[in-house]
């Protein structure tokens, strides 16, 4: 059986974020805005505190890049406080992710950690109707503005878990390339890997079906057709706005498939070192391909044939195994520098932590894989990417 | 600005049916089903009463070809007067525009006729909550599980007018090939070419962008590979599979873009004669596509590639000039015969009415072309049908 679902109504252009008004005036006028600290008492917040001018606006600003349980807790008592009457959240994937929990704990009750998955099932449903949500995402890369997941960690244990449900999709998307425009080059280039990583992994993995690779292909085209472009230039609008686009359509790829091994060896690295999510998949994926092959070579082949069109004569096979390289180049070209998990502080000594963390948190991304590797083969690959 | 959305959540695939149970009965036990009078009494409506045994059900099969306004109000009062906890659409295009319409009225009040868009605007929105909608198509064709869309016709001026409405698209679909198993070749091929036209006047209308791409091209591609499979045996359960899933693709594609002259002269046609919905497309597509060259040809090329990969060596020109015959020919083979708009029991005499009611009717279709007929092309178009 193949799914099709996402009911987030999602506007991507240019200055879509003007529309914002209308669309908050629609479900009422106590506003609860959760955003990155960046942009407390930046522009943006002003400017949407113009926009909104006269309704009764709480910014929430404390996000972080792996967003805490307790913040969302504390978070969520304000806007319970404040009797908001829409949640918006503004920013990376953290505070999308953090406004879609705030959300859930807010009308539910109880705490973030309650609601999250984990091999025991889940503590805690939810069960009363959330707030409505409306996603401002400020870089192109999580497309969490189009998913059911929000990822948090737990502030004690440090763990990492996500909250599922059809239930936290946002209500309302607005994708302006605009407000992506001063995003600085290296983090333009990591944040549009990630968004890269999410079509990619959804269209190679067992999860991939006819809806999710509608998506995975043309978000894959959107990024080899523009990611060098407004690496190159950030002033250029129209591939900003394809980034953004790319971003979304990666969300809708994982929506109706999933991540697998790059995702899974990314996110474990993270948790290790400092490494920012973007960047701890740059430095695996290309090795994983490599480590993959010959599994999984017809998709891997026609992924390169999206890169380069003028392989399109060569074998299957030739194709295949020249994907490595080309994203190998291609993210060293963009991030400007070759990366590695080195790059990151990951030392020999810590390779067990991250085959340990990749087997308890990320096991679902491993599994997943046209190659699925044990402890020992996985440690060998993390190796490979010292 | 581009808008993804569609809330359905749609699942596809052999037995879905099977889920039906349980989807029910999260929405409750009293359950109005809309379905094509074709199956009272039949094996599927004994499966439907199986299925949801020991709930209240109420079966409405007052369903037209072209809905009445009256029957959509006279079954708005049964389902009114069961109160109804969900409404299941079961059937072709018609039964699931009959559902949706009911649905509106059932729990809105007044009568059918007053929520459709005319050049006048809408008499009245719809302000109170639907009930949760389960549409099953049984024929691969409309879309409809997919689409805001309500076509329905009124009793005493014949008039044709759609229901628009974001809060009409149903809840759930489910697309079950084996519902669709015994329709007849004829048939088959005829709802097919509807999917196609969808997919296909999305692909090269004014409205198209880049998320009805994603499903036109998906569509046509399933169309191309599938129908001339299912349509030599009806049997085949994967091509039956893929034309359902290309069905619904179209059904996405008109909700991100729209049809056009195609559709346009199409249901003017029937309007006047009593043709058949995908029969109607068929007697004109290819002459339309004729008559519009040059305009659009880069979409009339990329179209031509997808039924044959073999033209990707030729120029842009030769392979959008060959579509016309391409179409001609593949319609012909796969109804069994060549059919004009003279078999449908059009005459010289009645052009002039088709012109008429295309022009009042459907004079969104016909802005929304590569090129855009005047009265005088559009009577010589439809004159080289005949």
């Amino acid at each position: 059986m193949k799914t099709f679902f996402c009911p987030t109504m999602v506007d991507c252009g240019k200055d879509v974020l003007e529309t914002l008004p209308d669309i908050v005036r629609a479900y009422g006028s106590k506003v609860f805005v959760v955003m990155d600290p960046f942009f407390q008492d930046s522009p943006l917040q002003d400017k949407i505190a113009d926009l909104l001018n006269g309704m009764d606006i709480v910014f929430y600003a404390k996000v972080q890049p792996n967003p805490r349980d307790n913040d969302i807790n504390e978070g969520a008592a304000l806007c319970h406080e404040q009797n908001a009457d829409v949640i918006i959240g503004m920013g990376g994937g953290s505070a999308i992710d953090t406004a879609k929990a705030i959300n859930v704990v807010a009308t539910n009750g109880g705490e973030a950690w309650d609601f999250v998955r984990s091999t025991e099932g889940t503590k805690r449903q939810i069960e009363k109707p959330l707030l409505p949500l409306i996603a401002i995402p400020t870089t192109s890369g999580t497309g969490s503005e189009a998913t059911r997941y929000s990822v948090i960690t737990n502030h004690l244990t440090h763990a990492k878990a996500t909250i599922k449900s059809d239930l936290i999709f946002p209500n309302r998307a607005l994708c302006d390339p605009m407000l992506t425009m001063t995003v600085p080059r290296k983090t333009t280039a990591l944040t549009g890997i990630d968004a890269f990583a999410h079509c990619f992994e959804s269209y190679i993995g067992s999860k991939a079906n006819d809806f999710s690779d509608l998506f995975s292909l043309k978000g894959m085209k959107l990024f080899a057709e523009n990611i060098e472009k407004v690496c190159a230039d950030g002033n250029d609008v129209q591939a900003r706005e394809n980034m953004a686009l790319c971003s979304t359509i990666g969300g809708l790829s994982i929506t109706h498939s999933a991540t697998n091994l790059p995702h899974g060896i990314g996110q474990a690295l993270s948790g290790v070192t400092d490494a920012p999510h973007g960047g701890s998949i740059a430095v695996c994926m290309p090795q994983v391909v490599r480590w993959t092959l010959p599994q999984g070579m017809k998709r891997f082949a026609e992924t390169a044939c999206i890169f380069k069109p003028e392989l399109k004569d060569l074998s299957e096979e030739e194709q295949a195994y020249a994907l490595p390289d080309i994203l190998e180049e291609l993210f060293s070209r963009i991030i400007g520098e070759k990366i590695t998990m080195a790059s990151y502080g990951l030392t020999e000594d810590k390779i067990d932590d991250v085959v340990k963390m990749a087997f308890t948190s990320y096991h679902g991304d491993l599994s997943r894989s046209p190659r699925v590797p044990n402890e020992e083969e996985l440690k060998e690959l993390i190796r490979s990417c010292l």
